[in-house]
């Protein structure tokens, strides 16, 4: 969802160094060792960055990078993390900017979990390329997942989980994990954000999927 | 869904060999022949059978063979089939019987299309094994289905589905369809029975899936 134009973002993005990453592929390569973790978490489409504050105390063992190319609505996601109870930046970083740049920014093999978190579904039929599972995407993710290296979607959007399965499978992986209603039965283990408490208040099911690269002979990488 | 016991089934069934074919092994390989047609649909568990009457009404073409174990149940699928306006068993037949015995009635390569519609969910962990999307039943269909053969399921219930999903990937099948509200949009392919309008009335979305084999390198048979 597109917001209002935030003037203020950009001057206090600039001025939050510490949180959001000035110089993203200065880090490549070198995530695992700044946020003093094993296992790295990027979430592609961060938004306002709920997901990823909760999920970052919840695992403050492992690393979070959260990505938002939208200025006004990184702007709100940093001050979010800033403005915490208790903010605590030492597992997490953020990046302004377009997912289209992610092999700039990290290292092949360098992300264990990819997080697509209701994204954009483009329902248009001439815009599904700009998909954040599209083909093109797709190659980029297994290109810097992990060996062990998996991804996690979810959305309330029919045509976007749909479509999504099948280009995971059309595009060598396969799925681990689905769900058509994936809020029916509880998962302590995945912070439901304000945004998707909504849709579970309206009885709007959550479509959710895990899937992992496989190799063209079918084995699992 | 069990239905009560008719005593009558069982004569009727024997009476009208001419549709409740009586020694399905002998028509092993030659149902197209039998049938006169070059696609053969089976489709497992047929219930009544309003699915099949509608879709070999409707594909006059293509022969179209349903399965029931349920002998009171087939028996009311007989009668319904013998006693519509304008009965034509042309293209169609029905088997009594367990899909255990699947392969006792078809050649391998023999059958075009699968169908599975509302199967028993069979919900309890323990009695998963006796999905008809089960390991078991799929190394079976994989023999059994042609060079162009198909899968093709619709469930309300979400945890089979979900689970079948699985079953498939996880047993040398690709995913080719996958919708989480098959009657959002119009199908006029495929025919909606009673039962199935049921939950549409109530809102309920109809889960829905085509399968095909892979090879083990990954490629489609």
């Amino acid at each position: 969802m597109r917001m209002r134009k935030k003037k203020w973002a950009d001057p206090y993005l600039e001025a939050h160094p510490e949180y959001a990453v000035a110089d993203p592929s200065a880090c490549r390569g070198t995530w695992k060792q700044m946020l003093s973790c094993t296992k790295l978490h990027v979430e592609i489409g961060m938004g306002k960055g709920d997901y990823l504050n909760a999920m970052a105390s919840m695992y403050p063992e492992e690393g979070w990078v959260g990505i938002e190319k939208d200025h006004s609505c990184a702007g709100v996601a940093c001050r979010k993390a800033l403005e915490m109870e208790s903010p605590d930046l030492h597992n997490k970083r953020m990046i302004v900017g377009d997912a289209e740049h992610l092999a700039e920014w990290f290292a092949d093999g360098e992300i264990d979990v990819i997080h697509l978190n209701f994204s954009d579904p483009w329902p248009k039929t001439y815009t599904h390329k700009r998909r954040l599972s599209s083909q093109k995407f797709l190659n980029v993710y297994r290109q810097l997942l992990s060996e062990e290296g998996i991804i996690r979607m979810k959305t309330d959007n029919k045509g976007l989980f749909e479509d999504s399965v099948l280009y995971f499978l059309q595009n060598g992986f396969t799925l681990t994990e689905l769900s058509v209603d994936f809020r029916r039965n509880p998962h302590p283990e995945d912070a439901v954000t304000e945004y998707e408490s909504r849709f579970m208040s309206l009885n709007q099911p959550i479509y959710q999927l895990a899937a992992i690269p496989i190799l063209p002979d079918g084995n699992h990488v």
